[in-house]
């Protein structure tokens, strides 16, 4: 068993307005030392062990489904893990 | 200037309905070694130094806007960075 964390990320050239909208905020609450903010998601997957290799499958699950490659990037950190 | 990586995720307690429409639908692609998938918020702020300590600022901004405390946990890496 695979634990794998997934970080999707938006492109650095791709306007984020809800992490604008959050540093606007952030600012109203008098947190005028954030300058900055983006917005992705993280992901933990479980996968189990089978004949395809785990990074395969990754790219895959990732760049069909959990990412947008047109407009964010993905990273990910894989922990080979006991089943429980 | 620091650069600061927050992780926002779900409870363990908390069921993930998002997490687990993923799940099915990756199933449903074959995918049928994805057991499990949790879905959670990352955030890049950037944070310029002020006379606040950072740990403070940070754990203000992530209990009163960035995570729900109630449902969600968070941790958060901090970069140092020369300001560009």
């Amino acid at each position: 068993m695979y634990k794998v964390k997934v970080y999707v990320t938006l492109r650095e050239s791709v306007l984020d307005p809800q992490g604008k909208a959050v540093t606007n905020s952030l600012n109203a609450l008098n947190y005028n030392e954030v300058t900055d903010v983006r917005i992705g998601k993280y992901m933990e997957l479980k996968i189990e062990k089978s004949d395809r290799d785990i990074h395969e499958v990754i790219n895959e699950v990732c760049s069909k489904l959990l990412a947008n490659p047109v407009i964010e990037d993905y990273r990910y950190e894989v922990e080979e893990c006991v089943a429980q």
